[in-house]
């Protein structure tokens, strides 16, 4: 058998393994017994042990070198997929198994210490173990890749293609021409009575306003479904099965319909890759970056705009007359694009969230290249927050503790959330010369715009990289301008 | 490593892989969505063959080849475990692995052939590829275990340690016994009006009814839960992991709420086995006829008792005003216990169901004995109906065509339905030696039954044979006399 064969049936067997892991963890997230993780834990322990091994199995290591060695004769796929299997595997070989195991042991530390400096804001409690964090990340990536700063290595990982240089000209433009328009929007006088957002919402309407947005979106539901969980996530193993969750609370209705849009960008992203990369690793959404451009896509840029609430509108008032009485389309439209300084990312708007973002990304940078240690963490965060939005605060639980990426080893993704946010608005600039996007939001013709995702975007999976995708699409690089230039459109006509 | 600690720990990775099976099994039963079956074959056939190498794997064979030959060396457990693993490892590695293919792919046919001829009422389409099913199954058991009649060896893999003789005593004493007293009941005068049992009855109250009686019936909840499937059914991984499902039509009301109790006896065994038992082969129900009467004991012993509904049917009546205006709590228990000549099986009420599941084992004992071929059995099938039921289907499709069961190529499970019945009033009658039962039930404390009967049953897992718990619990082997008294008792009082 050549070696071609031979890797792809290697790789068939491992996407097995990662099937079942997978459905495990769908079902633990979404519906598994809270005393069954014990046991559960074993057996998927046992597993992911399986899979481990056949993942570093040395027919495996063999057959991804020895292709990886002759890369120049084989078709541009292959060779993208070889490359990205080499990439993988060196990550797992490279690093000696003692201190893998000690830096997964730290992790398991870090997380309960995080939970616990959080809760008491405490940073204290947890810098000594960021510390040791930073420390094992950088000697990793020395092991596997040192021809390149290690913060670009980690910012690679998370978002193929992208450096500190990259990002830098990004949050440079966003700082330079944002972080002033966010100043003067937050100042604007706006009289809108914002009552209904906090009004009460019976839970079973909103599921059925929420069931109705599958609908809505073309969804497939053949090919897939949505469930309550604690967190809303997406998740997938093929395009013929993609399911994603939402959660449900009575006094926040935006929340659960926004999320319920968000994962829907994901999920559909999902659903409209070629089935034909399943067998390969070529298969699923190419990156977070462009992920999150199709989730922020579908959330912001059609689910907040006026059009989009002209159509939907009518169904929300007629499940909820008494909360929306006095609720005019306007009022809703400004609503769901209310801008305030918040403490809390995952609670920010639209407009201040790629300020949350920048915040991280600059901290992550200073301390990857040396320039601050975890000492100063919380002063240079408060500062940032008054620099960027204006407000402060109060305690390091809501502000530099309030993520869980840092604490799970996860350094380097934050900057692919605005990422997605910038992405999206380039590639909305793109769609709008091939069609009337507003138009079609307005005929409730959301097929129209999937369509056009399909064919430029979803289809090739992972056969792209982000920044061929981008040029490819849109004819130019990633430029932030178009974000930039969204959101200030955006924001002009709401509040100046 | 000796042995024992091998032995346990090759069972404990093949267990890792029957978990993950098992819950690709219960996610395809359950929820995931109509596309995604193709990939999910795929995927689940490749970890099925993986956990097939595990368990015909050279070390594993050599392992309990050498337990095996020094039992007398083991525990009584180990021996047990290693007992039923031999007989399992035999199964697989004594049949001609071409021969098993065969099969398999006939099988896959069989499921198709049989679905085409009962919608068809078309025995003839069907009788060949039963006639080959059954030539493999005696070959293959020829194979394996050749000195006892192929028949009881069937028998005595899905009821460990019942022969034909067994079975021919218990369904005599049916024939004598209960057919003419059958006979009787059908031909009462029975002036009940049965209407409400055929009213709408709403499925969110239904289901609010049948959520309710998780908790009458004090089942763990955070060890397991009740969802949605077209055909009810149990399935548990541990203990701590047990859940069941239930359908809803509006127009069966009661149909649902006895699927519930049904498989909440069997979700309540596997509930109550001890953990202890999760890394060894004695895990799980040890037989289909206990699990069985496990579930027939609540569903019928419990839920159809005049008791059972003075404690339930406040709730059952608030919830369904209307419907059940006229209905008092007599005709609620005549309602549920309405005995009625039948032709299909799963539709039977309780008193008629044994003669159902008579006439399958009479028919299966003469295919297997050579005593009539697959020629005959539309006419047998339909005398015998005649004579224990008094009625003729119509076609083959309401008549020997019904079940799945032969097809499937499972012969000698239908006896063990009519076992677990007649075991359940067995334990029954043990039961209320110890304590006024009934005085439990009229005082909706089922907690008092479920202590009973984890202490006595539920506990040991598959450590005791049913032959022992049933020598142990009741201080008599199987003795299908308290099984007709039961039911002449109770059907006496209701009809006679």
């Amino acid at each position: 058998m050549d070696y071609k064969t031979k890797f792809h049936e290697l790789i068939k067997k491992q996407k097995a393994y990662i099937y079942m892991l997978q459905l495990a963890g769908w079902d633990s997230q979404t519906e598994a017994p809270r005393e069954s993780f014990a046991r559960r834990a074993e057996m998927v322990g046992m597993l992911s042990g399986e899979f481990f091994k056949l993942s570093i199995d040395k027919e495996y290591q063999e057959v991804v070198n020895a292709l990886n060695d002759s890369l120049g004769e084989l078709d541009d796929l292959t060779k993208r997929e070889v490359k990205k299997a080499k990439k993988q595997l060196d990550k797992i070989v490279k690093i000696p198994e003692n201190e893998f195991v000690e830096y997964q042991s730290l992790l398991q530390m870090a997380q309960q210490i995080w939970e616990d400096a959080k809760a008491k804001n405490d940073y204290p409690a947890f810098k000594d173990t960021l510390a040791e964090i930073i420390v094992y990340t950088k000697k990793f990536v020395s092991y596997y890749k040192n021809d390149d700063h290690p913060y670009n290595v980690l910012l690679d990982e998370f978002e193929e293609g992208m450096t500190m240089e990259d990002y830098d000209k990004f949050f440079d433009a966003l700082k330079k021409d944002l972080v002033p328009f966010v100043k003067t929007v937050l100042s604007a006088k706006d009289e809108t009575n914002y009552e209904f957002l906090d009004n009460k919402y019976d839970i079973e309407k909103q599921k059925e306003f929420c069931d109705n947005l599958i609908d809505v979106f073309h969804f497939n539901r053949d090919r897939g479904l949505m469930k309550k969980s604690v967190h809303p996530f997406t998740w997938n193993t093929s395009p013929t099965d993609v399911r994603f969750t939402t959660r449900y609370h009575e006094d926040m209705v935006f929340s659960s319909i926004y999320a319920v849009i968000h994962e829907l960008g994901h999920a559909t992203y999902e659903q409209q890759i070629d089935t034909m990369w399943d067998d390969t690793v070529l298969n699923g959404g190419t990156s977070m970056g462009i992920h999150e451009s199709q989730s922020r896509f579908y959330e912001n840029i059609i689910g907040r705009s006026l059009e989009f609430w002209e159509v939907n509108y009518p169904k929300l008032r007629s499940l909820f007359p008494e909360q929306l009485h006095d609720v005019n389309l306007n009022m809703i439209h400004k609503g769901v694009n209310k801008v305030a300084s918040s403490l809390i990312r995952v609670e920010a708007d639209e407009l201040t969230y790629p300020m949350h973002i920048m915040i991280r990304y600059e901290i992550e940078r200073m301390l990857m290249t040396g320039e601050t240690s975890v000492d100063n963490l919380p002063e240079i965060w408060n500062q940032k927050m008054v620099e960027y939005l204006g407000i402060k605060p109060n305690n390091d639980g809501e502000g530099v503790l309030q993520d869980v990426h840092w604490s799970a080893g996860m350094i380097g993704y934050f900057p692919t959330y605005a990422l997605g946010s910038a992405y999206s608005a380039q590639f909305y600039h793109a769609m709008k010369k091939d069609f009337d996007v507003v138009a079609a939001i307005k005929a409730n013709d959301i097929k129209k715009i999937n369509d056009w995702l399909k064919e430029k975007i979803h289809k090739y999976g992972s056969s792209k990289t982000p920044k061929e995708l981008l040029l490819e699409v849109t004819g130019e690089s990633f430029n932030p301008q178009y974000y930039i230039d969204y959101l200030k459109e955006k924001y002009s006509k709401l509040y100046l």
